[in-house]
């Protein structure tokens, strides 16, 4: 597995290596990360992983310099999947210049859901996401449905500004206890790891409320959120959205999808379920 | 001399084509358009040039639907000169939804100069230019230095997103008398065409004042513009700015260049002259 930090030695190893499938991460790796490792690999050719902890997409107050740093323990895991290249820049290699001057500015769904409680952070994802693809020129790149509204957000750039990249989805990796897989959730302590797996069931009821006819929406959201302040989460949203456009979703509309974020003690977590009904 | 409209059909044209040198244009090409394609031409590989009146980069009440649209011309000038792919997309091709979601956004410059007269003009470019990227996906890409400024961002912009693209200027054609060419040239009448080039001599003596060492900026683009003003030209700006970032230049700054937009009868014509101190 060869270790790349500089733009001009990845881009000296990209020119002969085919086929490139990316897996953009900020590491601190765990087994959602290394599924998203196990899809890229599927595709047969060349798997090419990021780890960049991305400073434009951390608002003023978020944890940037606490973001957990494991380099080598990282790079263990990705040789045992059999990665091929790991293209670990420097933030003065991706940020050369005093700041970031050019950005992709996402539409209004940037300011919804998580975007509401961390203005600029799409901005800065869809913009550092741009920056990598320019750089390692993928043909396939694995996003997570965990992250969904990210999800969506690069989906719908690489669409508009006609990105030669096909992006893939990952289901979400979950514990046994059926908490979704995070950096984040090295935070928690073992109390709230247990309580944590509150956030996901109660998606589950919501999605099993949906199959079962519900339509009121509103009331199935505030049920959820109650539950959840009733046992000591501080809750920033739990709504249900279309899959497409992450628009309200409407009684009668097929696809949709529950998404919740909320605050356990120190660390915010996030989680979101499909239905199709 | 292959034409495509669809991006579907130059993709898999781009897939054999090796080395491209672009040049992305509006069409109602003039030997100043030409000039950019020898440059492509220089290069050695294949030369493309797309030809689009792209909506987004007119204002409201700008000349969207009256911009000169000449493609058969255009297209036995450029199998004239050697072209090799035209690449001439409908505006359902490149904007098939309602409108573009996702847009690059380039810091305070495309406020300034002509982006002050033309909001959300800089936008666009850099939004289309980066569309036309990702789709032509060239090696080098030729751009005039008739439009300085936006030489500058599309440079600014390929540095700032990393994109993995050469930005060759090329110097401004001119008519015999020192007009620069260009599309909007075609809107004078007789008369006017006649006093254009007096944008062309100010800018020259500017210059000339510059290299005796002139260092009064104020004094000297206020004389250029009362001497328009005082033969019909409604000037928007006169401007003396460093030619790597647009700044206001200093005295005592090397490299500097002067720009000016000023409207003769109906059309708004720009030009600019570098001077090296």
């Amino acid at each position: 597995m060869q270790i790349f930090t500089t733009v001009a030695d990845f881009r000296a190893w990209r020119k002969q290596a085919g086929f490139v499938a990316f897996v953009p991460t900020m590491g601190n790796l765990h087994e959602g990360h290394l599924s998203l490792c196990d899809a890229a690999k599927a595709r047969g050719g060349k798997v090419v992983v990021s780890i960049f902890v991305n400073p434009l997409q951390f608002g003023q107050g978020e944890d940037f310099n606490t973001y957990p740093r494991t380099f080598e323990d990282d790079c263990a895991k990705l040789a045992a999947v059999g990665v091929d290249a790991v293209f670990h820049p420097t933030v003065e290699q991706l940020y050369p210049r005093t700041e970031q001057q050019y950005k992709v500015e996402p539409p209004a769904i940037q300011n919804e859901l998580c975007g509401q409680f961390r203005p600029g952070h799409f901005r800065g994802v869809a913009t550092v996401v741009t920056k990598l693809f320019n750089i390692v020129q993928p043909d396939a790149a694995m996003f997570g449905k965990k992250d969904y509204q990210q999800l969506k957000v690069i989906e719908g750039m690489v669409a508009d500004l006609d990105m030669p990249i096909e992006i893939v989805p990952v289901d979400t990796g979950r514990a046994a206890d059926g908490l979704a897989l995070s950096s984040r959730n090295g935070f928690l302590t073992e109390a709230e790891r247990a309580e944590a797996p509150r956030l996901y069931r109660n998606l589950i009821a919501i999605k099993a409320a949906l199959e079962a006819g519900a339509t009121d929406f509103v009331k199935l959201t505030e049920t959820a959120r109650a539950d959840l302040e009733n046992h000591g989460w501080r809750v920033d949203y739990v709504e249900i959205r279309d899959q497409q456009r992450l628009e309200h979703a409407r009684p009668g509309d097929r696809e949709v999808v529950i998404l919740a974020a909320a605050r356990l003690g120190k660390p915010r977590l996030i989680d979101n379920l499909e239905v199709n009904l």
